[in-house]
């Protein structure tokens, strides 16, 4: 019999189609992955083609060299084929006050995590993923200090069929000036959670899930690591930290560190149970403005894409899930990291 | 220099990345497509196996014919892996007051619209487009009459990357007890313009659309097709009806007949101009209980998957759209159908 849940944050519902759900095994990718080198002489992220990015906002340079050189080991910079820029004037025009446009003003970065070309991030040490994490932090207090952005959103596509363009590990920071309605629902969804309970949806949210236990893979380091109970997609997770936060800019660096360590952890996990499956992964934070408040709480979500949405999905926002959270999660919980 | 355009009716933006941005003929799909037989014998949908599929709900047999045998134009069975079935009983359970869940209690149903395994739908005569959308039409109005359900949602899935499983061409009707939040946001802001402006934001939106004319397609036996102000991918396309009703049960005979023409019209100029792209068709209508309300206007959203999302419209809800709407509709327009 199929079941209806209702994401107890977002108020959506999702089908888990026990009818047609797969073992979590049958999941796994059998594909044999091509030969990628750990260098590409025609990559714009490889070294010794900085030249091919636009100058660089940010990087880590541990052995010295000069910006826009090779040396480094984590470099951030502009997105070359932007979808907003910060060179754009922050407008707002209306026609006939019906149709409303503004030029594309943001910012869109992007961070080449590694010099090498072919590396996991999960198949690296510790001290990678928090380069990687603490660049992140830094970026994100840099372009919270810029008055015209409201939101930054942080995410990484991994795979041709969760988007990725280009194999380079990297990963990608957008700060737009508006605040999209989709994450506006998800914040009046949390407050009005909020007025009735006095609580945090995601505080609460953790609580049960600790209690329930059977959807939770890891619970270490300060984060709890999930196949949420409203799971959309196959092996869905959330990685949320014990510690309340609003917006991601708040955790001090200790935490960005564990979280950093954590997310390493479950990669490897997703990877090793579903032979390295495409994923897309998004840092969800409340925007500047609620820094310190207590009805929002950041976390992580890994989408890994190994279904397609097709037209009920379109149509009503409601997915139709062939695997069964609390199964996904005793498999994630059965493979060593 | 990229856009940032907001949707009227949902009030999301999407961003129109002209950096990046393609020439419509750019999009046209160069694969060859492999040969699909008229008929295959191993295809619950193909005439002679009707008991490969639960026995059928309705069906036409202009020659006669026994329910289940060969014979018929057009069949709608129950979906034999469905996602939501009427044998559940319709409950609500509460898990501390937090995690919701219910049966999966609903209808989903298939309609197989053709006997013929390899057709497609606008290369066949307008006589068939119009026995389609007419099933439609009286299973909506069937469905309308079961009091446990609140709302119907028609759909298309063509090609494998839209999601399909099945070649032989075929929709589905879903009625679900609930009203998903995707649906009671959009109606929420429908109801918001309406009672800013006393009018349908989709009657303006015809309007506005008629008098820029750069977007418009077809306009024609009383539907306005058109790429929308703010696509959200490349060729979207909105099929709208100039006459306003709510819920798509409203449409006398008719304009259904009229609406299947336009339709295989448009989907006819799809294919030749992208050659034969992937797709989700989706019928939006208001819920049951808004039929004769002034705010909603029922309308069809055709959405060729021709780009992959990844994790910014994910994260955010805002896509990055490569494709310019009025070079996308001048592009159509272009075409013969």
């Amino acid at each position: 019999m199929p079941e209806l849940r209702q994401d107890p944050a977002t108020r959506e519902w999702v089908v888990i189609a026990t009818e047609r759900a797969k073992r979590p095994d049958e999941f796994a990718r059998s594909e044999k992955k091509e030969e990628v080198p750990e260098y590409d002489p025609g990559c714009p992220f490889c070294p010794g083609n900085e030249s091919m990015t636009p100058p660089e906002i940010w990087a880590r340079r541990g052995g010295g060299g000069e910006p826009d050189g090779p040396g480094w080991t984590i470099r951030v910079v502009p997105n070359k084929f932007a979808a907003l820029t910060p060179d754009a004037e922050l407008n707002r025009e209306e026609e006939h006050g019906f149709f409303r446009r503004m030029n594309g003003f943001g910012s869109h970065e992007v961070v080449v995590e590694s010099p090498r070309h072919n590396v996991n991030f999960c198949s690296q040490p510790d001290a990678k993923a928090e380069e990687i994490v603490l660049a992140f932090r830094e970026r994100y207090l840099a372009l919270e200090k810029d008055k015209r952005y409201r939101l930054v959103t942080i995410f990484r596509n991994r795979g041709r069929e969760a988007g990725t363009s280009l194999e380079h590990p990297h990963s990608q920071i957008l700060a737009t000036p508006i605040v999209p309605q989709h994450i506006r629902q998800r914040l009046e969804e949390a407050t009005r959670y909020y007025d009735n309970h006095g609580r945090c949806v995601f505080c609460d949210m953790i609580e049960r899930e600790r209690e329930e236990a059977d959807r939770v893979v890891m619970d270490e380091d300060g984060f709890l690591v999930f196949a949420p109970f409203g799971a959309r997609v196959p092996f869905e997770i959330y990685i949320m930290p014990h510690d309340h936060h609003a917006t991601f800019g708040e955790i001090p660096e200790p935490e960005a560190r564990q979280f950093a360590r954590v997310l390493r952890r479950i990669l490897s996990r997703l990877n090793r149970s579903v032979n390295d499956p495409p994923y897309n992964l998004v840092v969800r934070t409340a925007p500047f403005s609620d820094r310190g408040e207590d009805f929002y709480h950041w976390h992580v979500k890994i989408v890994p894409r190994l279904t397609t949405a097709a037209g009920f999905e379109l149509g009503t926002g409601v997915y139709i899930n062939v695997a069964v959270p609390e199964e996904t999660a005793a498999f994630l919980r059965s493979v060593r990291p």
